[in-house]
């Protein structure tokens, strides 16, 4: 055996690989005496740790075992199948700047929020399925002060994510083999997630101006009162507006008279710009048939895999119960991270600071948006993170979409919403992601777009 | 406002919870204003800086706004119901010694891990729903140099436990309406779920001596072909044994005739006990259609909720889109710091360190079995973290069990995990969770159980 002091791979790996080769090749066989620790130490001049740690390595895989006072032996593998050829995993082709909703800015990680997981302890046992207490309460004393919702730490149920929050309620409620109705347009991925638990999907039309009460009328009056109906009122995705109180009252109303169970997805309810709050679903009744749904993608770190739901007492039991059957999915550590966010104000702190710089980035996505002759208006300003910008009739959303990206833009057509597109054509616009200077830049090359052209032509 | 300087809470809390207190009881109206932050912290004689934290909190929540140039003012809050009584959450009774399945003792936790933790980074963008590309090349290489399981980094599909694993795999592969075999006795938890995923459950009875294949053939001659077989081949869970080589080849054969898929739990295979290393079902023949299930909550930390799947080539697409619309759920953080320690080898070296620890406690736990004169026979020795202890015909384990729980002592009863209760009776003993000297006191209090002293008795 000989090491390359020169070569990146450090010399513990260098033995266990070439151990492992031996191994491999046949050059060592099963039951073969390895040296001692103290005589390949000397040999290779590393000290005794390296040589200690690399047998552990191979002992770990399986590849050598040691008999106490004997020493360390080549093991018995099994006969496995040949290593298949290594493919690398390609890389997804990312757009210099993207404007397609669940993107967020690295800049606006705080350092407070870096120095949270310094003090992360791991654990010995796994969290409740609901969750930790700690976070529980957190959440719900959040839910009470910051979103109208007052509610009880045992009522939070936590998740990972919000599709795999809709996954256990799908299961608890027992949707298979019964409608769900969706926001049309709406969140397409969630639809197609409630159709794989078997539900059948019922279109919802959703409009500022028509109010929602009266469309689950309609589906009522035509026999079609659907099990659940899943809602963004906060923000309706993807349009962006609001569900007016008096809509609220009545959309309350018909689940009380329907049976039915609204899912109320507060997405990204925290932020509104310039307008006063909406009390929650949920908290204009904490006892009505309304589970709501919240996540702290949008206001923390999208890649914490969090959400949680806060679930009316009624309806408590068969969800806690699935929630023990899937198991817990939020690392303990996750958790403990959060939980402390939440107790010492942190996150309420943060929040109020991204509210500032959203509103900064919003106003300028507006304000360079009104510079582009295809655009003929733009909607759901109010709250959120995401803006619909209406297009001049006959440009071909798609195509704008596509030449976009050439130009580095990644863009969503409204089409992708709709459950039967086409529809007007209208872009959605994620401004989360970008400070002010890049959404400009971002919308000087979606107006350079041939497809967004359509208006400049010569009159006919 | 006045502020105590003995109290425990800080004073920007005291601030924050005197101006929620103002709102909520009518003192102080929407658009009042509230004093500058300089006035305020003079008049408290607190820093600028704390005066600034307490509005940024109370803006977060949404009880006061500001207004730039203008200053603070209360915010209209939308009418919420009135606030709950709390409840404090009950904690659960904590058995002083638990030999229940998923315990873990946290002195086998390295410091190393520790450290670990300290290196993590926020991020601002969801993982992959599959996961990482880095985790799923380590997982790749592990599976393959460690667990005999030759597979391509594409073929890892990252989940959040065990039971969100099946969860994706069920839907996945469509089992709602069709027969998944369970092994009987078996995992009862995952029974369950996979019947709410809307499967019938078929039992498949299980026993060291009889071949698992020939239970299988026996289902299709009965035309009860299950779309799935969930089975434990490492160690038999609960039993405890291992499937023999040939009945692992014949088990394969069955499954390619049959069109049925077999899920392969490696819940705890990374231990075995002095017996040479059996090739994983999956490594028999990686084309097969064999789903191999891996975990870390055995060998690092069950808090963790990270599990994996390795699913063959003809299986992915459906997974992945599955896995696509649940989308992720294990934070980027944990598979961040997981990546680190594959890469490192610092896994395969913490595997082979707590081996021979568990070694020792199992060896402690058989020793202590030996004295106790109700336990006939110990099963399961081979592999794993549990054993089962068989009792002599006419002990009550449920009665053992109560009984040992009211000593300080949580075992389970093999009972548990039979589809049609009860069979022999026997009880299985996890001794993962506690070093011998308390694994020798758990087997002296159980052995006192009065339950137990059916065979000291005056013979009839």
């Amino acid at each position: 055996m000989e090491l390359d002091r020169t070569a990146s791979t450090g010399l513990r790996q260098q033995i266990v690989e070439q151990v492992r080769g031996a191994v491999e090749r046949g050059v060592l066989l099963p039951d073969d005496p390895l040296p001692s620790t103290r005589a390949l130490a000397e040999a290779l001049a590393v000290s005794r740790t390296t040589a200690l740690e690399a047998y552990l390595e191979l002992e770990g895989d399986g590849w050598v075992y040691g008999v106490h006072g004997a020493g360390t032996f080549v093991a018995h593998r099994p006969a496995a199948a040949p290593a298949p050829t290594p493919v690398v995993l390609e890389p997804d082709d990312e757009p210099e700047l993207d404007l397609r909703a669940g993107t967020m800015d690295p800049g606006l990680v705080p350092d407070a929020w870096r120095a949270a997981w310094r003090a992360v302890s791991p654990r010995s046992f796994a969290p409740d399925p609901c969750g930790d207490p700690a976070l529980r309460s957190g959440l719900a004393a959040y839910l009470s002060s910051a979103r109208g919702l007052p509610c009880r730490p045992e009522e939070i149920v936590v998740c990972a994510g919000a599709s795999e929050a809709v996954t256990v309620l799908g299961l608890a409620l027992g949707w298979a083999g019964r409608a769900v109705a969706f926001e049309d347009p709406g969140y397409a991925d969630m639809r197609d997630l409630v159709v794989r638990l078997g539900a059948r999907h019922v279109p919802l039309p959703v409009d500022a101006a028509a109010p929602v009460a009266l469309a689950l009328e309609h589906l009522t009056a035509r026999g079609e009162t659907p099990a659940a109906v899943y809602l963004t009122p906060s923000h309706q995705f993807p349009l962006g507006h609001r569900l007016e109180e008096d809509d609220r009252r009545a959309v309350l109303a018909w689940a009380r008279r329907s049976g039915s169970v609204v899912v109320e997805d507060d997405y990204d309810g925290e932020f509104r710009f310039g307008v006063p709050p909406l009390p929650s679903l949920a908290g204009l009744d904490p006892d009505a048939p309304v589970v709501y749904l919240g996540t702290l993608s949008k206001v923390l770190d999208p890649s914490l895999r969090l959400a949680y739901l806060r679930v009316p007492p009624a309806l408590l039991p068969e969800v806690v119960h699935v929630r023990g059957l899937v198991g817990a999915t939020v690392s303990g550590q996750v958790q403990e991270v959060v939980a402390g966010w939440l107790a010492s104000g942190a996150l309420s702190r943060h929040i109020a600071r991204v509210r500032r710089v959203y509103a900064d980035r919003r106003a300028a996505l507006l304000r360079a948006l009104e510079e582009v002759p295809g655009v003929v208006g733009v909607r759901g300003i109010e709250a959120g993170l995401h803006v619909v910008a209406d297009l001049a009739p006959g440009i071909d959303a798609a195509a704008v979409v596509a030449q976009a990206r050439e130009r580095g833009v990644a863009v969503t057509s409204l089409d992708d919403f709709r459950s039967s597109p086409p529809g007007p054509p209208a872009l959605l616009l994620h401004h989360g992601g970008l400070d002010p200077q890049s959404l400009r830049e971002a919308v000087r090359r979606l107006a350079g777009c041939a497809a967004m052209g359509v208006r400049t032509s010569p009159p006919a």
